[in-house]
């Protein structure tokens, strides 16, 4: 059964919000708007199971019933993100603790510990009786388990989570010693005798060593992915649905290392809310796009299920969206993989904590632009339905991406603790973006096994735990002529996180052919020329080009004349390796360079704003272009315009702000086996 | 018994902070300041009750004599803001709790919980015993309970109040249904079966329910109420002076809802601070005293009950007054309606957390700028004697106040976070005040009932929440050909904090013939111009004037062309909404026109900075001149200047930073009957 | 037994985070070095008591052994700044608790409350084992008790610490009365009854009774000198050699009043850092050396214990160090008095919190710049080794620093909450500098008893708390024809924290001429002429010279004509007052106008950024020369440049950041007796 017929389209669906008679006005309205996939239930735990062991299914019948017959199709929640106060009142212990031992109130979301057994009996319990009830109604298309989860509970450091803490280290490193030596406790003489001595890294503000802090964020992930799995297995044993979850991720480090989630469900679902105070939030999307699609097997279509119509409410100055965002957004996540686009929510609440929040019909009414905005968006997702289960050329670019690198760096006494994990990463991105240059963002367990292979170019930005074997796995690319870009604090620990002493940057030291033996963070307003016109802030090394040429160097601070940027020549390969934050200028010209080089295609030419991504079916190819400037675009494309079923070319104009869905009557761009 | 002959004059008095010698020096100093009403005993618990039911009226029977025989009344406090070290060693559980449970020790002030049934027993007892003893007392002019309630214990979070909070839910709503509804529990999955699931909003940094939150605050304010009215039974029962207490009004909203206190006071009292940095300090100052008119019954007169004469202590930095600044704002607390101006503190204190605050007599002696100006104060009010028990001139404009929305606005997940309640208020009553044109800050509770007979403008700033009764009453203003004029956010929830759906401004979209589909917060540093020429910052909406005219228009972002000022014509009358947060230059422009249209008489006619303020006694008028203004002002005002006994007029000059008071010739300003 | 022969030359060392074969290479390249002493078992103790009561000291013998072979001196520590996580888990009580009653959870640096007498018993145990094994050892050279004792425990407020606080006050003031009277506990009404009423100043955002917070500071930095002291008792019963603690010393405030504990360590030890974006951080150096002199009894040397050789750990942006600035920092330290140089820490860790710490032995090995200039610095320091044991020559000029009144000015509710209390003391011993001017810094306690004898200048910054005996010695200065400045808020209170009433500067007023009624702090962006051309910023007071001249007076603000700076003459001495916090300018016109008047010699003729200090040994002076200037200086010095053992002079040139010292043919400078 498939998710919808063609693209998915709908939002949160919360009835028990509304008295019947606003059920009545949602049909009319859905089917108005094209709606064809609701997500319900995410918050009615407590209306289904009204008090311990109670349960009242009543009005839930009757809402799928009623839903079942205007034709949309159902993403059923398990309901395990809100417990009822009746739980909470029972088992208040089920409620997480902060790193200062600060237990949260009840009245949050996701207000339990990943790893309480009280409140997993509780949570599978709902989850049986939802799926024996519902796991085969023929409108259910997808279950959804919980909601966010670690959107409030990523990290508890309960005694229960210390023990199941505890647990988790011996599975993973054996006896105690083994902790000791990869903690390095004997570091400020923290040695342990016996696991029982081990506690989770409270105190937040303080300066645990750090192997415990990592080891804590992989416990912390894998305890949340543990109850999601307990949860599947319930629904799994009484329905025949797919079952997924909804990750919550963007370019920088994530509360939970969702990339190793991925696999366990059915199908990779995200949400995504743009940072409104971000002048970039479109490539920032794109990026986040292009990470979801790394996240999947085989580039296989993923499902963007929460965004919003217009400002959120958790941002401080919440911003509506410009005219035709709505469509450029949703189609943006559509262009890089997304099989449809859903919101949060349907109907704006009237009451709660997000009672300003956007939403697909908002407190305004039908007589709204974003309610006209939402019915043409519909039409246009209808439109495209040809693009489902389609998928999105392969790029030729990797950049890997690691969470557990994203956590360690931004954790702790580090050389410069300001910097973000996201930084570089972003920055290459948004380079290639700008050239129509399509990048697969891979995690880095997907690095091994030829998980590289048919990439020409591969960025590694700030990857700053790296196995042997990973290293290997990127040493391997110049030397088979591909092109490799490390940048700074990349490969200085080993997973464990304890650093590779003999030079920076470590593991990557000898593919690269340099060797830093001192770092330079700047000091906020600080600044170093480069001479090839930038200026550097933030950070900078001392660098040895020893087996090297040097591309970018500093002209000023006591670094004057030493390399920023070097490249090793590999035969048609080559090893770039990037020491210093660059600017924007710099990035954009060594991109040029790289793109160049490595020969790679962009997927039209055009000026940077004009986004341009390519969908590959069974019988056609899928131009998506998104022109984000102020001014029309014209991009050498032709074939039908979907989106109004005319012939399109040979030049296509996409007007200011606006979005035209070419299928191509011939594409000659270089196709890579999936 | 009057509170004084003329007008009040003194300050906080704490001899038990020195020696015997000290109070003789005391009685010499006051009198030479011409000090007639002093507040005793704020911090005497512990001095009185020298442990648990052990009393020491000694000393305290000493001064009081000592300050009769020296002719200077007594305005008596009931010492229970500060509870003595016994009784906070026996009984720590009266400490309050905030919202993360974390209990303040002892050591600050009000540390006690006002639900506290163990300190209510103990406040009572001492109550009891000073008003059984000097309820009689000749000198005894008032009575003062506690000190700035709600000053270190506004909200308490304790179990205690748990308990109390939910009685008081059961009182106002009934069932827990009725409070499901109200808070709409279904969002996010809270709903609650029993009372006692229901928590206080705890977790102060977290997104609670806004409903819990409105109403946590309604309560807390109501338990401080319940605790004054408690003490207030006890001294009626053995005294026949009258009871006050000191409160703390801004024009921001306040830690408790004072207006629904006022009520219960025999004179309505008020501690006003400046705020050091705030350059339109003397502007705040008298719309804190036209709010205390507006929480009186009948703009009787009220009692500034604390100011200082310099630097407070508690501020980042403690500036100093300028010279004559303690005359220009004791008399403008005066002109807008109190019957004398008192001090925190008549001595410096030597120790202790105040030790640097300012007082009448400050640590460097009667060799002091600072006792000069005190001196000369003294006379100034002993000129102006005749004022006292005069009534403020009727004001033509009201503004309409309320502390729930302030505290709604400025909580929580809102549109835009940083929005301030008190801006608003205060850019509209700054422009009236640079005219001369009084206003009323009138509380929400006083609209409906004929409460705005007679102003014919008023003016409705962020009131976020509002009763339909108030929305009506509001409505009917430019119905009866007066002005209306509304800013943003107002309307928009009804007073359970629900959003009135269907198109902002909710509650005034007829009446203001506008409808709002889309808010557009603005982010920090971006700018919308006007067509009027001035720049908006922080807010705007997508407003469509359905039934009104537009007066100022948008030349910029997405909103361009579109209204950001409306009009709407009712005959005479008008009705505005200002749907943006204009700069100031749009608000003088909107003002001017509004003064001129309404046909508002200036008090005079005098450039901004002059404040003046007419006060009306039943054989003359008095006319306050306050000159803020680095350049004397000349002035149409005839009569005799009170602080010289000499003609005024027909002009009279007011010299730079000075102050006139004339009594007038010809009053013929058109009056309001009371 | 001397430290070493010639000067000390070291760091840190922690084998036991290291195998075996690290120990070899570590011998090895030690001798390279020229090291001559290892701080050894700082956090050794859970490698040492590997469980409670059993020992292991058969690694520590090995290194001991291997350490003695190779000719190298050990600083043995006793471990107990790291008790063993079997400590911990035993005894968790001991964990340090903050004012908020927040248990600081273990993984920090001396997590054990200062007053337990269960951590003492472990400590004093660990103590006396490893003296009773190593107290005759003929490595052994010097005994370091903890590690900066006071960073993680200054101040813990456990209801241990609390009963231990009641004593402590019992002690100091006899009956509570005594209490009520030193804190004025009826302001706010807290007096108390009984000393068990007493809290800890709790609540550490509060504002708690001033007495209250000195004393709670007094008596924290007292419990952590009782455990130095039961420590050091504990080694001299089994061992003769020297015993100290290594002192963390700056200009400002620091967390115990090391001043007074300095009298207790056999040789002076201070661990110093600079602060990364501090522009003037060499200046901040000196001060911290001169500091360090001031504190041990007769201006013998004292030990730089810690320092770094780049990028410390804990600071944002963790700068690495100019080439040339380890030799220019370390050098500088032994010119101020330090008999050597040592540094944290040998060789870079590779795990735990300070992993990215800086090294002797960097992570990049003997390749890296550090390398090499720690090796040259070793050969340095073995060319002066003749430099041991001198003395610095006698300064002229005197500061009194007090870190009480640093604490006190610097808490709670002050006239301006943002003054720091190093400020004028850096500032005024920064123009002093910038002549090659040497100051001392004497702690406030030696200023009676003829501490001041043979300075020409004392300069008095901030000494907010100041005894009478201390005020008069004081006072004794222009009076004999020396020179005394005092800046504001000097003199203010008594020792206790009480107010001197009758106006400003207090206890100084009769001495300066003056009389200040009123502070006039200034708001943020505020700035009052002067009419010597400078701003003044945040702090100005309304002065009136009684008796004296004025030197500098305002020429804005409300103070405008009123003086800024005033000068008493005293025949040849003379008494200033600074009651403004002058800009760089003006501190350096007076200071030029001071060391003119007092006839201060400065060591060189030089520009600004030319360091030189001069050492005085029995036989011959060494001259420093320190060049922080981007160019080479020339200087009047002749005799024998030790470092390259060539003539210098009789003009020396000391290279662009380079460093010079030059045993003296002859000095004229004129010696004080010591």
């Amino acid at each position: 059964m498939k998710l919808a017929d063609g693209l998915v389209y709908g939002g949160d669906y919360n009835p028990e919000q509304w008295p019947r008679e606003t059920w009545t006005e949602d049909m009319r309205l859905m089917r108005e708007a094209g709606v064809n996939l609701v997500t319900l239930g995410v918050f009615a735990w407590g209306t289904v199971e009204t008090a311990d062991g109670v349960f009242d299914f009543g009005w839930l019948d009757e809402i799928i019933g009623l839903l079942h017959e205007n034709g949309i199709g159902i993403d059923l929640a398990t309901p395990t993100a809100a417990p009822p106060s009746w739980l909470h009142t029972a088992h208040p212990e089920i409620l997480p603790f902060d790193g200062d031992l600060y237990q949260q109130p009840p009245g949050g979301r996701n207000a339990w510990c990943p790893s309480s057994p009280v409140f997993r009996r509780y949570a599978l319990r709902i989850a049986e009786q939802l799926a024996r009830r519902y796991g085969e109604h023929p409108a259910l298309r997808l279950w959804h388990v919980g909601n966010e989860l670690g959107g409030g509970n990523a990290r508890c450091y309960c005694d229960v989570s210390a023990a199941a803490f505890r647990q988790w280290l011996h599975e993973r490193h054996g006896g105690v010693e083994a902790v000791n030596q990869a903690w390095g406790t004997n570091v400020w003489g923290h040695r342990y005798n016996h696991y029982d001595e081990i506690l989770p890294p409270r105190g937040k503000h303080g300066a645990p060593n750090p192997g415990l802090f990592l080891d804590y964020e992989r416990y912390s992930s894998d305890a949340l992915l543990a109850h999601y799995l307990a949860e599947r297995e319930v629904l799994q044993r009484f329905s025949d649905r797919p079952v997924t979850t909804n990750l919550m991720v963007g370019p920088g480090a994530q509360v939970a290392d969702y990339a190793r989630w991925a696999p366990y469900t059915d199908i990779v679902a995200n949400d995504h809310y743009t940072l409104v105070d971000d002048p970039d939030r479109a490539i920032e999307l794109a990026c986040s796009g292009d990470r979801m699609r790394g996240m999947t097997r085989q580039r296989e279509p993923w499902l963007l299920m929460e965004h919003s119509t217009g400002g959120p409410s958790w941002q401080q100055r919440n911003r509506a969206k410009d005219p035709g965002e709505i469509a450029r957004n949703s189609l943006a996540h559509v262009a890089r993989g997304s099989d449809g686009a859903m919101f949060f929510q349907w109907r704006a609440a009237a009451t709660g904590a997000e009672q300003f929040h956007s939403a697909m019909l908002p407190h305004s009414g039908t007589g709204s632009r974003v309610w006209r905005e939402v019915v043409e968006l519909g039409g246009m997702l209808r439109s495209l339905a040809e693009v489902a289960g389609s998928r999105v050329e392969p790029a030729r670019v990797a950049m890997i991406v690691d969470d557990e690198s994203g956590w360690y760096l931004q954790h702790g006494l580090k050389p410069h603790r300001g910097l973000r994990y996201g930084r570089e990463l972003r920055a290459w991105h948004r380079a290639l973006w700008r050239r129509q240059v399509l990048t697969d963002l891979i995690p880095v367990t997907g690095v091994t096994d030829g998980g590289l292979d048919g990439y020409d170019l591969v960025l590694v930005p700030g990857l700053m735990l790296v196995h042997d074997e990973v290293a290997a796995a990127l040493a391997a690319v110049p030397a088979r002529g591909g092109t490799l870009l490390v940048t700074y604090l990349s490969g200085v620990c080993d997973p464990a996180g304890r650093v590779r002493t003999g030079g920076f940057p470590g593991a990557f030291r000898d593919v690269l052919g340099v060797f830093t033996d001192e770092f330079y963070p700047l000091q906020a307003g600080e600044e170093v020329p480069l001479d090839d016109g930038g200026v550097v802030r933030d950070w900078t090394e001392r660098v040895q080009a020893v087996d090297a040429g040097v591309v970018v160097s500093y002209t000023g601070s006591s670094l004057a004349g030493g390399p920023a940027v070097t490249r090793r020549a590999y035969g048609e390969g080559a090893a770039w390796y990037v020491s210093a934050a660059l600017p924007a200028s710099s990035i954009e010209a060594i991109t040029e360079r790289l793109v160049a080089e490595a020969g790679l295609p962009r997927t039209v030419r055009a000026p940077p704003g004009l986004e341009a991504v390519r969908r590959i079916g069974d019988d056609a190819a899928y131009l998506f272009l998104i022109n984000h400037r102020d001014e029309p675009v014209e991009v050498v494309a032709e074939g039908i315009d979907l989106l109004t079923d005319e012939k399109a070319g040979p030049v296509t104009v996409v007007p200011a702000g606006g979005v035209r869905v070419v299928r191509e009557s011939s594409v000659e761009t270089p196709r890579r086996a999936v």
